[in-house]
């Protein structure tokens, strides 16, 4: 349990890469540019036999890859594999996906040069990321923090009237320590992190806040949060008359505005600095037409009513999400977010998006599923350890995205874009 | 062009079934219970060879559908049917897929049973939906109506001041029947249907609303608003500083509080009333503590700062736009809508659920990829004149999910299904 | 009834003041600079008698107006008058009130110097928009248009099923010119406009949009609605369950993200160009600190979930509204909007505010009060045919208001205005 | 400086009224009807001297209060009380006021029969508002309980990038005691009780929150964040590009969605329950008719895209902020809130409301106006050791308001009341 100053603290540690903050600080001060690369990722339109090896052989000589699931060499058979990822099981859907980057990443857990896979259907939303993280390299590759962490649920406690539920929360929080144990009892990966009451009338919300390690979350937080409400009902003075452990107000598979004074999975924020000359050059555009359509369109979506602002996240992390076994329909909390874009005193682009409900894990979920796993790895972003890595990758390929589209909206390239890689012969 | 009145003659008689009200009235007045399944599709949760195999078994003489792709019997190898799908191509993520039904549904295009394919790798989703599935089978089956339709580009024009603006808009209102004969120029299947407008300061954005067949329609949309505004700037007489062909206005790929006065792509009210018997034997609970349920996490949810008041939308939608080759990024915005639950005088459970931003096409797109196009005509759902039926059956789903979470939440066994089903052993 | 595109086209004509479009335009692009003053409004921050004395015979000059009521020479006796605007009466509440002026307004309807009463106890207000008030006039007056009226009911009709609503919602298609026709029969001034239909599951939501001459309105579409649903329960072939007037959806004394897309009263829009001297010199910063400003906070507001993005729109508004008998609960609706501030290529500053909620009026409510009468006067704004330059005095004072508190916050004078002004001694 | 728990903890002593929880909880458990009125507030509809003369016997037998400056027979002339209120003085705005009561309170610090002054040109509204007032005694009294305070400043700083950003975080979290030590040397009121801090790319928001004794607190917190601002630009390690005291985040004179997830001001809940006889004979409707007015509409508003879920707070609180010298702008921000009616086991209702966001105060501001001084003395509400008693006054009056409207637009009496209290003759 800690205060909004302690838990600033943990942020700002985080920011310093937990030990050594001077490092991060001088790392983002004097970013390097990151050697030229030698050789490209073979890109191509027309999707043919001959580019695909190419690519594979790019990416093996890159990653030490070799992605038998993905390319199709392995064949998946052992179907108990699947328990607990699905019922009534049937076959696989299978996604076309392609690869993206190199993306270069200065993060807190993220450094280097990562090849980010895709897996999607619709025309030029890879060639369109795959120009930003272009640009963004050229640039000395994008700053890119996990802030914070944390995942909630949100049990709802009925009282017959304001004096119960007096009785009753008086007793909770008595009972803080208790519940920290049951956590520690309940799962090996859970902590108990905060605890926020919330009274509308005769209506409790209690939200428990979670640490839930590499994992997403959701499952853990649902049986932890269970087992201490189901030892607050043995135990408490006085009874609801109804209790439910979701009161649907933690945000979960749904876009609310509480998302950006918390954080629910894991807040990423990410920035970049492109000179003129990399608008110019690579994003066919002007940092004032850039500037000027971030301005202007932000100003439509408020007047749209959406929750933050932003251009396209949902494209980027669907097709993320769908490669790495994430859970895709997180996608309606997760494309939430704020993105800027401003021209700097020296006639620069400064960019920045900023997503706080990043819900994404490295283990369990559908992560170490057959094509979900290669993934992964091939981000070095499987298993224990990685969650927070993944997370700003995640920011820094929505960056690129959004540098992307805004350049191809302000300088009329979008519906271009779409009739050349959009349409179906 | 239509004034409000007129459209909403068009979706009433949609509501119609476009010609005979009169019988979709009396069918929803007289809902008659379906046949009895004399056999029932092979559930089971730990996924075996066995149990996949009588489930292909059952699919095969219910829908005469072998899905050879989906299980894995044919390899798909001519890449260049991926073109205009996927940029940098390296192989196929594999998503665990299984199947919900029979989905029993009453509409103005879909009518009758539907084996709906589910595309995930969360567990307990499928089990979850099969049980709403059942309980609203028990109950006649959901009625289901796709109400109204369109899908919207907005450009955005800045000028100096609001005298150049309203030169501009004076010139625009004259040409909006140039406007639908360059529509009809660019595309086969788009239809101008409406232009609004709006003026904030010197903005002025201009809303072009496409009907767009049964393609879900955005890149048609992008296309025709552009040769549109290609026209406009060639013939203006005041030419925008600055314009671009999206002003972040249309709420594409994002949740926005404009959903419920509008619509985008297909919007789709769907019902039920369950009697106490089948929510007490099929969903476990009764409809006294569905109905608190519904109210209480209704209050909960706008607090949370949501727009629309849903459960989990997104898990069923996600998993069916993967399956069927939808645009998975739209789950932002289809996910958005209101459920709605109440006890009726006689003790039964009305529920309601309503999508104003369905964006889903049967044609184009992901659609005719080898296991998106086998999980749509399993459904008899692929190609030409099934957009509205696809759209009535995603209605259904989602009110069968929202129904079994709204039950398990309601009597205490949402952490226990979590615990059964989605835990990797 | 109307087409968005005919709607448009009114607000276009409303543009261009009705008959004369080229004139405005050209009065926009060419702005003149009023005449300077050869007196100002004799300002003071300690209250003086002798202060008031000069301001009473300095407006008496301008206006020819003697204000016998707001200044105390008049008492007010006739209790009668009072009735319709009040019940369990026991004596008047005074409210401070002071001048902001002149404020210059080019608009369709309003054209000039305006004196602007304005009643509040807040100390700094009267200040900064009086500072704002004199930037605008040095730039050449504000840029000041109403772009469209409406006021809504929107009774919600409820059905056992969806084949009822569909039964009913044809007949009410059906009786359009009927309800027309009642609505003239109910109320002089009252037209009705136009009619949206919104189905969610069972529920019906009709909105009936009127035009309401110069009356704020809200009572005249109450019983207008009332009239027609009366009429519609008396000879609808099918009965809903439960109907209510009012359906919550209509926006009525709260603000919604609706408001952007429609309008709720009048929609006004006002724009000014301030030149970076003007900047320096009366605003005490620069243009670049005031864009910077805007941008920042309004990524701060969009934070905050608030709906639209502006700074205190409320507070002019509210005092404005008390001095001069507005319905002043509807600032939670008439508050709601969009300010935009940018650097211009010349280095001057853009600004604009967009209001789309204003529910105001210049007959009956409480227009005709002894000194909110008074107050109307000043700015030639009592009775018939004044609510849209009335509206348009409105928009200009908010622009006045959002400038000076920008510049305050830019320039750090923010805390120090309130530190000067604010505090009782 | 606490923590999530700790504050919930100090919300809950609060419920307790600080010390006594169980006299509270066995107070509202027992709720004893208060004594029958011998006499009741004499009420009328037509505005007459004779009943004038009635009303201000009665209150002053009730309260001992004679109320000369709202009667009209003291006049105001000591023209320097008004220093600190307003600028450019011209006059006094009349508003007419009316007195509804007695309304009975359970609350923390509000306890008995009160009578309310309210300050309106809406004819029906005190009619209205008495109505439910009456209901509420007939049940016992309202319970009504603040449970949480805080006034809140949000200063933005923005860096070059996040790098000075963190270098800059760190500092500020290491001088905590000393932003409190300044605030205690600015203000013998404010008291700093948390900070909050959010990062968006090179922005950053620090959130400080204040406890403002009776005040309404809006100056205080601005004078006392420039104080720790100054000191912050004075002597942190790195110095931000720009910097504003308010970064447009705080919800300052704006509706906003992290209301209900936080306190702006005050937070109160308000109780009751009401029999089906007092349902039947004082709200002329049926406890089945409320609860599904609620529900209906409560849907309709969550469609409208409003910020929480409410009838019409904005109208009772604009009247009372009028008469008793509030900041009346700040109903933008008062006025959200959550109301919820609910049919109970035994055929009752239950309703509550909920307010997350009273700015109110009993000192400072226009609290010692003329008029304004004399309401609040009505209630015995001003000066020191108030403030909460207010806000819990607040909450029961705006639990008459909705319940009244909800009846009326349940039975369908609205447009029948604005049509004999609303129409001037």
């Amino acid at each position: 349990m800690s205060s909004s100053s302690e838990i600033t603290l943990k942020a700002l540690q985080q920011i310093s890469a937990l030990e050594n903050i001077d490092q991060l600080i001088s790392d983002i001060r004097n970013k390097k540019l990151p050697e030229p690369l030698t050789e490209s990722l073979p890109a191509e339109v027309p999707v043919t036999q001959e580019g695909t090896e190419k690519r594979l052989d790019y990416m093996l000589r890159k990653t030490g890859r070799e992605l038998p699931y993905l390319t199709g060499k392995n064949t998946f058979s052992n179907l108990s594999q699947l328990e607990g990822n699905i019922e009534n099981f049937i076959g696989m859907s299978m996604v076309p996906t392609g690869i993206v980057g190199p993306l270069t990443v200065l993060g807190s857990c993220a450094k280097g040069d990562f090849y980010v896979p895709m897996a999607t259907s619709e025309g030029s939303l890879l060639a369109s990321y795959s120009r930003g993280a272009r640009a963004c390299r050229r640039a000395g590759g994008t700053t890119s923090v996990c802030l914070i962490e944390g995942v909630q649920r949100s049990p709802l406690f009925k009282f017959e009237h304001l004096g119960d539920l007096g009785t009753f929360l008086i007793w909770i929080l008595g009972n803080i320590a208790e519940f920290e144990r049951i956590t520690g009892e309940t799962s090996r990966y859970a902590r108990l992190s905060d605890m926020k009451s919330n009274i509308e009338g005769n209506h409790l919300i209690l939200t428990f806040e979670f640490q839930t390690g590499d994992a997403s979350g959701q499952n853990m937080v649902t049986i932890c949060s269970n087992a201490i409400c189901q030892y607050i009902i043995a135990n408490a003075p006085v009874q609801p008359e109804w209790w439910f452990i979701e009161g649907n107000y933690s945000g979960d598979k749904k876009a609310t505005s509480q998302s950006f004074a918390h954080v629910r999975g894991k807040k990423v924020t990410t920035e970049i600095t492109l000179s003129r000359e990399i608008v110019v050059k690579i994003l066919k555009t002007s940092p004032e037409a850039m500037a000027q359509y971030w301005l202007s369109s932000t100003v439509g979506t408020i007047q749209s009513g959406s929750i933050g602002a932003q251009g396209h996240y949902a494209n980027g992390l669907t097709a993320l999400f769908i490669a790495t076994g994430q859970d895709v329909a997180c996608i309606s909390e997760a494309a939430v977010g704020i993105t800027r874009m401003e021209l700097t005193g020296d006639g620069s682009l400064y960019a920045s998006v900023t997503l706080p409900n990043l819900i994404v894990g490295t283990v369990g979920g559908g992560t170490s599923l057959p094509t979900q796993r290669e993934c992964l790895e091939l981000m070095d972003c499987y298993g224990e350890g990685k969650a927070r890595k993944f997370a700003e990758i995640c920011g820094a390929l929505v960056l690129a995205g959004e540098l992307s589209i805004a350049a191809a909206l302000s300088a009329g390239q979008f519906a271009a874009a779409h009739q050349k890689f959009g349409r179906k012969k």
